[in-house]
């Protein structure tokens, strides 16, 4: 049975960094995203690949998920990004939509049944397309980015009335509603209809704003940041599958969830596409858990 | 008794920012320093002021602290700032620094025999002459600036030496350092000397690392910033009362100091000058110590 679904975005990724580069490297939300969720639970995904996918992507994608939401046509979805000195902001080179433009998601019967639902980050339209489909959701997370603020905000506030948990990163949440002020922002977020908003604030680490409690996360401190490509979607997936799994959707579990969120992302910013997440163990997760434990006491 | 001393500067600020502005208003990094430590023991002060120094500037002071160590000669030490729509970084407009250049603190006996000593944020050469003035101090608490950073290189690397805890913002630490990784600034830092390294993040928090530990404080989440000047002054002199008032200086207590400062330098941030410290009760202090404390569990 698939109790959790992830919609995003499956993409070919050339990026640069000063620590190195890679070509056609598995990427795109849902890869990074359900990956992560797939420590806690395994999701379906619902997304979009061309014929040229390469097979040892699709087999390392099929051993943790459940593809059966992936729609194959034409050419896959690429991205190219240059990331310079500053770690934070990728400077694309080059998006390639190709497939991208012909997902219209059909959900199984059993996707539509799924309690715990992700939408990551991909056009509004979809994501509100998706949403339509389901049942009778216990929880549905919301992701998206500057681009869909600045052309599609319209469907973007009305698929945020939807939403229980809202995620944004700190420069998307002042965009989106127009303020310097992150506790402003999440107050008008709030005002919306989601009962939690978690602001995303990379090596910063993250805050969950509910109506009357306020919550703020440590990111892990890295030492080098290989690849910061796909974290916020890494805490997103890892976010949701906590949920998923512990079946509890209270804010004081939703505390936990971020922490093994930032647990997660600070992983897979230590190298390139998903491979720090592929050797990764139960147990070194747990105890990095408990390091922000004992990095927070005081 | 005084066990507790601090060197820094005693300035008039005329200050701009989108919540208003201030002219000749009471500033300078010993005065916010000195009044944030004085919540919790009472600091002399080494500094210097000009025949122009207002009045009802100095009763407020003289209130809260020991002012036997401040000189006073010529006009006073002027800064003129302007923060725009980011708060965070100020532009600075004029600087006259008048008597600053005359400070060549010259320490009574009791001051010498002070056991916590705060270096805050000036000329690192006039840190060095009050440090090799002291007698036997437990520990020394040094800030600096990214204007002695570029102009006096040699002589903040010395004093580096000569610290216990040093503090430096975000920015600050990785020009000193050379480097974009906070991990590793702090270890290039530790290996000078210090024990401790307090990284300064603002509205993100802030850093603690000791050789083998590592401590993650967040900022308390304010609505609205009226005025950030002064709060990194704010933060390293109530951190440094703290330790003095508790007499303990373990890396367990310097957590808790650090949430201190982070207190203290949120109230001050909510107005100009010192207005908000002025009003401030140590039940309010007490409470948003335990807000952030919630703030901080799972």
């Amino acid at each position: 049975m698939i109790d959790t679904i992830i919609l995003g975005t499956i993409a070919l990724d050339s990026i640069e960094t000063p620590s190195g580069k890679v070509t056609d490297a598995l990427g795109g939300s849902a890869a990074y995203a359900a990956y992560a969720c797939s420590f806690f639970t395994k999701p379906g995904v619902i997304s979009i690949i061309g014929e040229d996918f390469p097979k040892n992507h699709w087999q390392l994608l099929e051993k943790q998920m459940d593809l059966t939401g992936v729609e194959k046509k034409g050419k896959t979805f690429r991205w190219s990004g240059l990331y310079e000195h500053n770690l934070n902001t990728a400077k694309t080179l080059r998006t390639e939509l190709n497939c991208l433009t012909e997902l219209k998601p059909k959900l199984s019967q059993e996707y539509r049944k799924a309690k715990y639902v992700f939408l990551g980050n991909t056009d509004p339209e979809i994501q509100l397309a998706v949403f339509k489909q389901l049942d009778d959701p216990e929880l549905v997370v919301l992701d998206s980015m500057n681009l869909w603020i600045q052309n599609k905000k319209t469907e973007l506030l009305e698929m945020i009335g939807k939403t229980d948990v809202l995620l944004l990163n700190h420069d998307e949440a002042c965009q989106l509603f127009e303020t310097t002020s992150l506790v402003n922002a999440a107050q008008k977020a709030l005002s919306l209809g989601p009962t939690a908003i978690v602001i995303k604030k990379g090596e910063h680490g993250s805050l969950l704003f509910t109506k009357d409690k306020h919550f703020s996360a440590s990111a892990y401190p890295l030492e080098l940041v290989k690849d910061p490509t796909g974290c916020g979607d890494c805490f997103g997936g890892a976010f949701v599958g906590y949920l998923a799994k512990t079946k509890d959707t209270s804010e004081k579990n939703m505390r936990k969830a971020i922490i093994y969120g930032s647990v997660i992302a600070s992983f897979n910013a230590e190298d390139f596409s998903i491979y720090e997440m592929q050797k990764l163990s139960q147990n070194e997760i747990q105890k990095r858990y408990e390091e922000i434990k004992e990095m927070k006491t005081f």
